[in-house]
């Protein structure tokens, strides 16, 4: 397995939480530098201290961008 | 491997494209019907037919709308 390191440079949010064996997993949404890389938006579950991650996505500042435009337009749609 | 339905009730946007040696591999947003349960907003790289899918992390209803909030949230505060 490759290293990875990781820097959560800003947290955004915790969109929910779980608890899973006793265990607290939340959701978040953080602004994330990895492995030394630009940050980018990275959404994924994590335990409480960040010791543990599940397999997440991350966006780009322009995918972040279009997803909010696309969101913002089928709200827009579904309105009419 | 368990077995997996799908039925991408309706697609929201493409984040971004790439090519990975001479395919297009586009990410994607959309709401998807995940084994018959209620659509989730789906967020994850497809094939242009939608016949190989990367992982990817799904939002319900409500942590897309916490992460719209986060999302407005940072923004606005970026702006002070």
């Amino acid at each position: 397995m490759d290293s990875c390191t990781f820097n959560i440079v800003k947290p955004v949010g915790v969109l929910s939480t779980v608890e899973v064996n006793g265990e607290i997993r939340n959701k978040e949404v953080n602004f994330i530098s990895w492995n030394g890389r630009p940050p980018v938006v990275d959404i994924r579950t994590w335990n409480a201290d960040h010791t543990e991650m599940s397999r997440g996505i991350t966006m780009t500042q322009p995918e972040l961008m279009e997803f909010l435009r696309s969101i913002k337009k089928l709200t827009e749609d579904e309105k009419r």
